[in-house]
């Protein structure tokens, strides 16, 4: 029987039948990782996938009904990575997610260069130096902020551990559109499909979605925009379709 | 009284009451002008602009209605920047837009290093291997792929006219993203605007509009997509409204 904590609470993962353990003390999923885990290409059978930053193990948990391979997710804060651990063991998941509790600069070493078919990552969005709740509560500081690892960092990180022809698929705010090409390109991740999300009709994009192949060839797909709400304020079928 | 060649027509540009030369034997405007003459941030009393392989000129005819700068089109073909200047007499505009025929690489010399507000771009899209109508017809086969210009090139001429703080703004295909954005970096035009042009609903984009700052702060906002033609084929408002 799976304990949840005090200040816990199990919730479903948006649309599916799928459970979460979140706790507003840390950590909570967002849409961003539904929408990573529908954007990225898995391949159905096999392949070893990974999941940067896991945090409460959302993608994972998700990307169980896309794929039959391996997936492991790996977090750097103990008391979110037990969170992970017994959100996979309340959907009897515990044999389909590896999770590791450990920094994610020490992947490629810990799990072996180049090993991985794919990578995801919903990294912390905000620079640092931004982190002006860290004094308030430093689990979601960490969780938001570059304060253990920066975005460069995560997406060398990708790029080791990624097959030649792997990918790796990235969710982040469209304003570091810029860095993200440019680190991606730098580690010889070429961006290949990138999506963005819209808050509603005629509003600038608040999130985007990009995924690199592993010494791809040049050319880029900008798939149709993903619109999160309608004239009402209802989700839009962009969102209740599944994308 | 404005002369119309043999095989040669009168247009309008698009919903304005402007008009132009064009010919099927050589170049005829399409909608990406009309969408990046009114994408691009214009200065509205004053300032120079400049067009880059303006063809008949439409960017520069259109940019009248948005702007009392001065107004300089560079078209390397005879044939087609004799078209331009027609095309301006023919709206009376000849005092407000310059034309000169030359190859864009001469403008920085010609016209002076760092002395332009705002440069525009239609390049040619497609690389020079591919040019396989070449061999039908030069006019169009110069004006489409890259023959005498390549995208580098013009992204950094394009960064030599511009004064610090100034724009440049290029329209493409979606496909080229990741080299224009690159280019731009490299050329210190710091991308900082850009808007994806689907051809319907549910449709990958064929068309990115993108505009960068000379010697800008990082940081970009992806403005709300343009659709073209609704579910019946007609244009969608975002077109014609006029964006």
């Amino acid at each position: 029987m799976t304990t949840v904590g005090e200040n816990e609470r199990v919730d479903n993962l948006f649309d599916t039948n799928l459970k979460v353990i979140q706790s507003n003390d840390v950590f909570a999923f967002s849409l961003d990782a539904v929408l990573l885990s529908r954007f990225v290409y898995v391949p159905i059978q096999k392949g070893k996938l990974i999941d940067l930053c896991t945090g409460n193990g959302a993608i994972p948990i998700m990307l169980t009904t896309r794929t039959k391979g391996t997936l492991t997710g790996i977090e750097l804060q103990q008391r979110i990575y037990d969170m992970a651990l017994r959100s996979a063991s309340l959907n009897g998941l515990d044999d389909r997610i590896s999770f590791i509790c450990d920094d994610v600069k020490n992947a490629p070493e810990r799990l072996g260069k180049h090993q991985f078919d794919i990578v995801t990552c919903n990294p912390p969005y905000f620079p640092a130096h931004q982190a002006r709740d860290r004094n308030v509560n430093e689990h979601i500081a960490i969780a938001r902020h570059e304060i253990h690892i920066t975005l460069e960092e995560v997406i060398s990180i990708a790029g080791e551990l990624l097959k030649q022809k792997g990918k790796a698929a990235f969710v982040h705010r469209p304003e570091r559109l810029i860095e993200i090409i440019s680190s991606m390109k730098k580690n010889k991740v070429e961006p290949k499909r990138i999506q963005f999300v819209h808050p509603k009709k005629g509003k600038a994009a608040n999130m985007v979605l990009i995924e690199g192949t592993k010494d791809g060839k040049e050319g880029i797909t900008v798939l149709p925009p993903i619109h999160v709400y309608d004239e009402n304020g209802n989700y839009t079928e962009d969102i209740r379709n599944g994308g």
